[in-house]
C-alpha cells in the first residue's frame, strides 16, 4: 500500500491492523559520472515499491534530499545542513506517531544519512527521557544494502570496484528501474580513489568525478533486478520482525 | 529535463545555457473521502513532468511534505512546521544558488504552504539584505491553479462546488495521473461546508470528511487531462518570462 | 481599555467579561520621500485607540517591528526575520492564552507581515495539532484596510494612485494623528512604478524613493479622519464577530 | 529627534551628522495593585522623549516587550523568553547598523532584562569575534535609574520603601506622564516583601499582589516631574559621551 | 561526593538524604601574561572539590566552557555563544530536574558568564511559566567571590590591583592547586587598564596582554591556599541554607 | 601540553609549531553497578593526558557531557540534546579553528556520541560548502577504543563479556586512574544481555543494572594501565599522521 495514493480513511483502516511503516529516505546528489542525481532515494524507493507489490505493508513517501554537504561541489546536489534534517524526520515522525503508528523503518538509501537520521532519533527520544515518560515509538534505521543477503549478492555480481559511493550495486537498480536513463562514459581510472570526507571543495578535489572507490561501469540492469528483487523480500520480512517485536511496559 | 534522472555533468551543461529551475512543492495530507494522500505534491509534479516533455525545462526533485498542521487530525496527513519549512526550502535554495541557479521557481500544489513559502523567501533575501549585498538569486511562487488560463478553465469545468480543499480540479489530475487509484464514496453532503482553519482538532471538527466546500464527485479524468495540459503550457511560458526578467545592477 | 494603561487586577476584571483582545502589530519601515518610518505600526494603533474610546474592548501594546527585509536598503528601517516574527508572535500568544484570552486579534498595518503572521499562527496551533489536544485560543489576523468599508472609502477617496507602500491613505491616517509631523515633496514620477519584491538592494534599485504604485500627495488629515473614524467602527464590530465565534467542542 | 515621526530622508540626514541612536526598551509586566502595566516600557520612552525635545539626538522605536517570565502569574504580563529577546535584539542591531548606526543606547527599564540585553550583545559581538572581524559598532545598555544622579534623586524622594519592582519612583513617572491614569489602592503591608525570583507561580505565592519591598503609595506626579527632567538631562550627557568614545582601529 | 567518581546506585542513596547539588561553572580563556587559559573553571572546581571533603555534599561534574567572545582574540580561548550556553545549560539542569534535584547551585568563576547563566535560568523558568505549572526546581548562580567572606579576604591580601580579569586572587587559587604550573612575567604596565568589553577585536586593543585592571603578580601559593579554605567553608553554608530554603506550594 | 595549564603566549608559541590539537569527549553517564558515571570523559581524558607527558602534543579541555539520553532512566546521567551537541561541537571548534588549529581530533570515550559528533562535523563543513569556501579546518573522531592494538588487547584481555556499555576495559582504566574510587557489585547476570536502544525508560526496562552485553568484573588495575600505555601511544602516531595529512589546495 503506497501512503501517497491511499486515502485517509483507507490509512485508518490499516492502522487497524498494524501499527508499522517504512519510510523510503535518500539523498539527491552527484553519483560520479553516470549515476543519476536522485540515485540515493530512486534505491530505497524502489525497493520498498517492489516489496508492496506482494505484501501488505505500508510504505510513505521518499524523503528525497539529505545530509550531502559534500556533494555541494557538483552542480545538481541538494543538501540539508544536520540541524535542518533533524528538524524535518521529527515533524515527519511525530506526525506519523500521532495518527498511532508505533514502529517507523527508514529504510536508507545513503551513507551520509546515517549519522543525522541517528542524532534525529536520539533528538525525539529525549523529548520522552527528559520528561520521564515513554515515547511510545521505535524507530529503525535500515540500509537497503544491509536488508539480509543483499551485502552478498553485491559482493558476489562486483567482487572489485564495488566502492562506497556511485557504487555499481546503487547504479545496476537505477537502470533496472530507468532502462531510459542509463548513461555511459569512460571511467579514468576504472576504479576510483578512496579518503576522507570533509567539505565541498576538498571532497572535489580529493574526486574529481565524483566517485569514491567505484567501477560503476560493471553495473547492468540484471544485476539490478536481482537486487531490487532479494532486496524486496528481505525487507518484508524485516517489517514483519520489526512490528513483531515486543515494547517493555 | 528531470534533475533526478540526470547526471551531474548534464546539469552542469544546463546551467550553461540556462540558470533557472522549476522545483513543485506540495504537501501529503487528507484529501477528503476520495482524494489521495499525495495530491497536493503529485499535481505540480504531474504538471511539471508534462511540461518538461515538450520543452527544455529544468524540473527539481519534489518537495513532498509542507504545512499541514490543520490536517494531521486525518490518518497518513505528514506536516512540517512552518519553522521547520523556512529551514528546508533555506537549504534547497541555498543549495541550487551554490550551483549558480538564478531563478527558481517554486509550482506549488498546496494553498496551506502559501505563507511558510512566502516566509522562506524572506528569511533567504534578509541574509543578503542585513549583510547589504544582493541575494544573487530570483523566488517565484506560482500556484498551479494560477497558471495562465487554468483557473478559468476549472471555473468552466466545475461551476459549482469547487471549493478550496479535495476539489474536483486536483483529483481530477490525478484520476488522470493514477487510473488505477481512483476511489469513490458518498459525499455527504454533497458540498462541503466552510470555514475558518485553526488547529487539528478544531479542523476535524469543523470538517468532518476533510474536504472544504468542495464537491470532488465531479472530478474526471478527461477533465484532470485538460487541466493538466494546459498548466503545462503556461508553466513553460511562466518559466521563459521568469527566466528572461533582468535583475537590477 | 489600553492594555498598558491598565493594572493587573483590572485586566483580571476585564477577563471575567471577554475573552478577547485586539493587538496593533505593524512595521517600522521607510514609507517614501514623505511618510513617516512608524506609518505601518502607528496606523492600526491610531485606529485601535480610536475604537477604544467608544467601546469596551481591551487592546495590546503595538507590536511594532515586523518583516520589512526588503526596506532595509532605506535608512531607519528595522526589521525582523520571518524567524524571530515567529519566535515574538508565539511568546505574545502564549502569554496572553497563559491569562485565559481565548480570541486574539492582531490588527495589522503591513502587507509584507501578513505571511510571517500567518506562519506564526501555524506554528503555534501546531504545537496543538502534533499533541493531539486542543489550542484553547483562536487567532485572527485583520489588515485594516480590509476592514468593513474602508477598502471602498479608500477607493472611492484615491480613484488612482493608491498603490501598495507608502499609501495615501496610509499616509492620510497619519497626518490625521501627527499634525505636526506632516511632510511635503515634489515626487518624480507623480505615480511611483511596480514590480516584484526581493532583496533590499533590487528593492531599492527598483524604487528609488520607496513608494510602490502610490501618489501620497493625495493624502489630507480630512480623509485620514473619516478613514479612522470608519475603520475604528468596524473594528469593534469585527471584535464582537470574533468574540462570539464558538469554538467546536 | 523621534525615528518613527522621521522619513527615511531625514535620517539619512541625521547619519551624516550622527551615528548614535537611543533605544527605550522595557517590559509589559504587572506592576502591583496601581501601576501601569506599561510602566516599564513607558519609563524609557518618556524620558528618551523628554530629552529629544532639548537636544538633537534620535530616539528610536521603543522595545516594548521584555524578559517578564516571572510575572505571568499576573494576568496582562507579556513576556519573550531570553532566547526570543536575544533574537530579536540581534535583529534590531543588524537592522541599524545597516544603516550605519555604531552607537547604540538601549535605555532600559526592566531590571528583569539586564542579563538577556546583556547575552544578546555577547551573540551580537560574537559574530564578528569568531570571524575575526571587527563588529564595527557598539552597543551599551543604561538602566534609567542610573542615569547620573537620578538614584541619589530618588532616594532623597523615597529613603524608605522604594524596593526593586513597582517602587514609587517609576509609578511617579508614569503618573507625571498619565494623569487619567493615576490608580489607587490599600497596600498591605504598606511595604512589600523580598524574595527570591523563580517562575511565575512560585512569584505569585511569594509576592501576592505583585510588589517587591516597594511601597508605591509615595508616589507623586511632581516627583515623577523632578525624575523625569532630570534623567532627560542625564541621558543626553551619556549620548554625548557615549557618540565621542572613539573604537580602537 | 564526586557525581563522576560515584555509581548511579550512589547517586540514588544520595537523593535519599539530599536533593541538592553543585555544579562547578566556568570558562576556558586567556587570562594574562600568567594566568592559566582554564583559571575560571579550575577555581570553583577547586573550591567545591575542596569542600566536598569535609562535607556531604554533591559536586557535579565541571562545565568548563563559557561565555568568553571577548577573548577569543587570544590563542586558547574556547567560547560558547550566549544561545548555545543557554541550550547547554538547559539540558544539564533538565537532566538534574529528571532525577530529582530540587536545587541546584552552580558555582560560577567567571564575570562574564553571569548574564548568560542568568537568562538560562529565566529561559528554564519560562516553559513552566508559560504552561502555568511550577518548575518544580530551584536554581541559583553563586560566584565564588560573592561566597560569604571571601571578597573581604581577597580586599585585604590585594588593597590595590586586584582588578576584574586575571586578578590576583584567582590566580593564587591555581598556583596553591597546580604548584608545577606557576609562570611568571614581567607586567606592564604594574596594574593593567580598564574599559568598555565589546567584540574580541577592540578587546585585545583595549587590553594588550589580555589583564584588566589587575596586578596577578601579587598572587602567591599560600593566599591562594586561604582562599580556597575560606571559599569551602561559606560553599558548605551556603548549600545548606539553599537546601533547606522552602519552596512555597 | 594541557591547554588548560598554559597561558595564551604558550599556545601562542605552539602554534607556531603545529596546528593540531586533541579534545577528549565523553560523556557523563550511568555504568552499571560498579562503573564510574565520569567513566566516557575520564578514559579519553586519561589517556590523552598520558600521552602528553611524553610527546609534544596539545591536550585541550574534556567535553564531558555527551548525548546520553537513553541512560537519563538512571540517576547521575546528564545528557545534551544532539541539537545542542552540534551547537557545542561547533562552538568550540569555531574557537580552535580562530586561533589557526587546522587539524582537531576528538579522543571520544562514549559510542552514543558518534553520530551526534558526526552530525555536527557536516554542519560545521556545510557552513564553508554552501558559501562555496574552504573550511579551513579537518575534524576528525576518534575512539579511544579504536586506536591501533587497543581493540585487540581488550580482546585479549576480556575474550568473553566485553559488551558494549559499561565494558571491563573502560572500568580497568579508571580503575587504574582512580584507585580509590574502586567500587564492587555482584553482577546478576554475570554477563548482561543486549537489545534495541531506544528511550530511557525502554531502556531501563531493557537494561535493568545499565550494563549491556558485558562482564565488568573482569576489570583490573593492572588491564587498564596496559590498555592506557598502549593508546596513549597509539594516539601519538594517531595524531602525528593527521598533522601531516595535507589538505588539497
Amino acid at each position: 500500500m503506497l501512503l501517497h495514493l491511499s486515502t485517509w480513511s483507507e490509512i485508518e483502516q490499516f492502522l487497524a491492523r498494524s501499527r508499522t511503516i517504512v519510510v523510503p529516505i535518500g539523498s539527491n546528489e552527484q553519483h560520479g559520472p553516470t549515476g543519476l542525481l536522485g540515485t540515493d532515494w530512486l534505491c530505497p524507493e524502489i525497493i520498498a515499491r517492489e516489496a508492496e507489490k506482494s505484501a501488505d505493508i505500508l510504505v510513505g513517501p521518499t524523503f528525497n534530499i539529505g545530509m550531502a554537504q559534500h556533494h555541494l561541489g557538483f552542480p545538481g546536489t541538494i543538501s540539508l545542513r544536520p540541524s535542518t534534517f533533524i528538524a524535518a524526520i521529527g515533524d515527519w515522525t511525530r506526525s506519523l506517531a500521532a495518527h498511532g503508528f508505533e514502529k517507523i523503518l527508514f529504510l536508507n538509501g545513503h551513507g551520509g544519512n546515517v549519522s543525522s537520521i541517528d542524532a534525529a532519533f536520539s533528538e525525539l527520544y529525549a523529548e520522552a527521557s527528559f520528561a520521564r515518560r515513554r515515547a511510545g515509538f521505535a524507530l529503525k534505521l535500515c540500509n537497503w544494502w544491509d536488508l539480509e543477503g543483499v551485502g552478498e549478492l553485491a559482493r558476489e555480481q562486483f567482487p572489485t570496484g564495488h566502492g562506497t559511493h556511485a557504487t555499481p550495486s546503487e547504479i545496476a537498480i537505477t537502470q533496472w528501474a530507468f532502462p531510459d536513463s542509463i548513461k555511459s562514459a569512460d571511467y579514468a581510472p576504472p576504479i576510483a580513489g578512496n579518503g576522507p570526507i570533509r567539505d565541498a571543495l576538498d571532497f572535489r578535489a580529493r574526486f574529481p568525478d565524483g566517485r569514491i572507490g567505484s567501477d560503476p561501469g560493471q553495473a547492468t540492469r540484471e544485476k539490478g533486478r536481482a537486487l531490487v528483487e532479494l532486496a524486496a523480500q528481505s525487507l518484508v520480512r524485516e517489517l514483519e520482525l520489526f512490528g513483531r517485536e515486543p515494547m517493555p511496559s
